[in-house]
């Protein structure tokens, strides 16, 4: 038969691809928990409409979507935003408030597959629903920077770049922009760092504005602080509120987290329902894509068909981590798992005993394999060291009698003989 | 906006049903680790082909099949069995022997949806492949009781029926069944226990044969263990062989596991692929489907483009095993995570000391929350106290000084004021 090869923009994850995956995982899943977040999921696919509605008809050009056998027109989810909407919207009034619910995610996503963009990718995703106030905003800020501090990172290495949706839109409103002008300005600002300067610059000079208003929309793309704000804009007092409620969240955070933050305008999000707080993590060499991004998205809720619900959440994929990871070579140094026993067999006679102690072993919580496929004894003790296992336990070797075993330590090479009860218990026990 | 429901046949995951499910596959995920099992997954949609290559074309009726936008004829995947003989394939000569992966995987098959059976599911597999001898069958099944046996469950309340393709099939060609009457044997047996005794009697009396071998299949049928075939066969070398062999797998089970296994000639398994011995798990009220199934495929490399290369494993669903749980009231009693401290700001002016606390207590790897909506104190500590939080930590009391906190004990109700720096590390120590 032929071979068939797995499909375009998808990968396999042999053993060692699978444990870097988990790795990403338990982090995303450890650092959820311990700050109070549930886990919670949803089908691999969801009805078609549930997308349409919130993103248009353009999305499908993305989306895996078909027909079912009941011709229920379905789509593979390409994020868990609006499965989380479904979920809420669907027992909205039965939740504790605030929900903080976690996800991990495996989506798909029809696009041309490049660097740090997959058709199937992996995805970490908190929300927090029912909190107004600028508290989860800097709790979900928090949360990310967690995971990238449990990665290892520093702030040397990535950044949150912060920003405000109200506030940069009153800040456009008062300078005085015209209605045609201010989602040029939204499109230079979302432009800025991924295409070269001088881009960004012939940008800015075509929008129509005054002198005046160009070099004031040029500041604002150019602050890395919220300091400057007030002479910029004086006391008025909309973009006084805005910039406080900015403010709140950074100082929330405390000075330790708030050194990973930087300010930047620059930071827009493409989805258009974002309504307060954005923020996304780069790494500092700027090499990669968004490691993370997230913001207030206070209209989702009422949008899909519930009560409205202010909520504020962020996703990061497991892709562009990955290649962060690999470019900083941060991944733990061995990942490989060690089983703690190997269980071999000098004579025939024997072998039925081992399997039951194999999984006295197991049962006691450690991990413990034996030969399947009939090697000798020396080769057998050579799997193992090539293994990396602890301990080296020999059934029926003619130094011992019937209940008793020859323990191996691997890396001290020093052999003793021990009565198997002996051995379970020093292993209960964990002095073994 | 209109609400839209989840997909038929499919499951949304709330905090609730997700720890039910996360215990589940962290059992699974446990056992396979300690066995020596290495994880790897696929993508969730695999060429339509590599199914159709398998099991042929009748298995699109029950598949989520569709082309791609670039015309692929692809599926969302029905089990995982066939990227793993893909995988095992396209690195076939570079894989370490005897090959022993486990995956966990999200699966949709399109079926009328009914109890026990959903069109989204998930399973558990593990195989063995490289190796030919009784011992990897028997390891196999091990591995499924040590799972059994994790979940609380006992040999009284579950079983594993045990067959041999190759004993049947010598054994009913023995009798000198006609070609036609063979397979309307195994249709019987595989039949039986899902169909009224009197059905089966029916079936069994419509196979044309004589009624000698009428006797000696019913024989066969109610077999519940090994002892009898030899007195039947004679010294037939040929079923002596496969007796062997059959007997070998129960034998380095060992006396303990043995006790769950019982010999069953109906376990016939649907798939066309097995090839020597074949099981599943079946709880002894009879009510539900299998919990779990495998056996030998020696056949399934070959067939799949690679080398000849012998194989044997099992795979396991989360709805029957939920429902036999449930059933059984054996799900763990709590599996709902408490926090270990919830940290609570009496006034305004210290707001901003209770991220930076929370956090780091989060860094010392302990779960910690805090209030996200403004609630007054008695109401953080009486939401604290519905959470079963541990320990409650008081910031900007009267009592306190700057540097200092209450530590409230939420089960004794003892408080006292303790030194920040104090308490971070008596938490590291872990003497909080």
């Amino acid at each position: 038969m032929a071979k068939i090869s797995a499909p375009k923009g998808t990968r396999d994850f042999y053993p060692d691809e699978m444990r870097r995956r988990r790795y990403l995982e338990d982090v995303w899943r450890r650092v959820s928990l311990r700050a109070g977040f549930e886990e919670v999921d949803g089908p691999i696919f969801e009805s078609l409409e549930l997308y349409i509605q919130k993103a248009g008809e353009e999305i499908v050009t993305q989306l895996y979507n078909f027909e079912d056998k009941g011709g229920r027109p379905i789509a593979i989810r390409p994020e868990f935003t609006q499965s989380l909407a479904r979920m809420v919207v669907a027992r909205q009034a039965a939740l504790p408030r605030p929900i903080k619910w976690f996800n991990i995610s495996r989506c798909c996503r029809y696009e041309r597959a490049q660097k740090g963009r997959l058709r199937e990718f992996f995805q970490w995703n908190c929300d927090i629903l029912g909190a107004e106030g600028p508290a989860a905003d800097a709790e979900c800020i928090a949360v990310a920077i967690d995971a990238l501090q449990e990665f290892g990172l520093t702030k040397e290495q990535v950044e949150v770049r912060l920003s405000s949706r109200k506030l940069l839109s009153v800040m456009l409103a008062k300078l005085g922009l015209s209605d045609a002008a201010i989602p040029k300005v939204y499109l230079v600002l979302d432009k800025r760092g991924k295409v070269p300067a001088d881009v960004i610059h012939h940008m800015i000079n075509e929008i129509e504005m005054t002198e005046d208003q160009r070099k004031r929309v040029v500041d604002i793309m150019d602050m890395s602080s919220l300091d400057g704000l007030p002479s910029f804009f004086g006391d008025d007092p909309e973009v006084l509120e805005q910039l406080r409620e900015l403010s709140q969240v950074v100082s929330l955070l405390g000075d330790d987290a708030a050194q990973f933050v930087r300010i930047d305008f620059g930071i827009v999000r493409g989805l258009a329902y974002y309504t307060g707080p954005v923020w996304e993590v780069f790494d500092k060499t700027g090499t990669l894509r968004s490691l993370c991004g997230g913001g207030r998205y206070d209209n989702l809720i009422a949008a899909s068909g519930g009560k409205a619900m202010p909520a504020c959440g962020f996703g990061a994929g497991d892709v562009t981590m990955g290649l962060l990871l690999d470019s900083l070579h941060a991944w733990p140094n061995d990942l490989t798992p060690r089983a703690d026993f190997y269980v071999s067999c000098v004579q025939a006679a024997s072998v039925s005993k081992v399997l039951p102690l194999v999984r006295r072993l197991r049962s006691l919580g450690r991990s413990a394999i034996h030969d399947l496929i009939s090697s000798n004894i020396a080769r057998q003790i050579k799997n193992a060291d090539a293994m990396g296992v602890r301990y080296n336990v020999v059934i029926g070797s003619h130094k011992c009698s019937d209940d008793e075993v020859i323990l191996g330590n691997m890396r001290t090479h020093e052999e003793r003989t021990i009565r198997i009860q002996d051995l379970l218990k020093s292993v209960q026990d964990g002095t073994i």
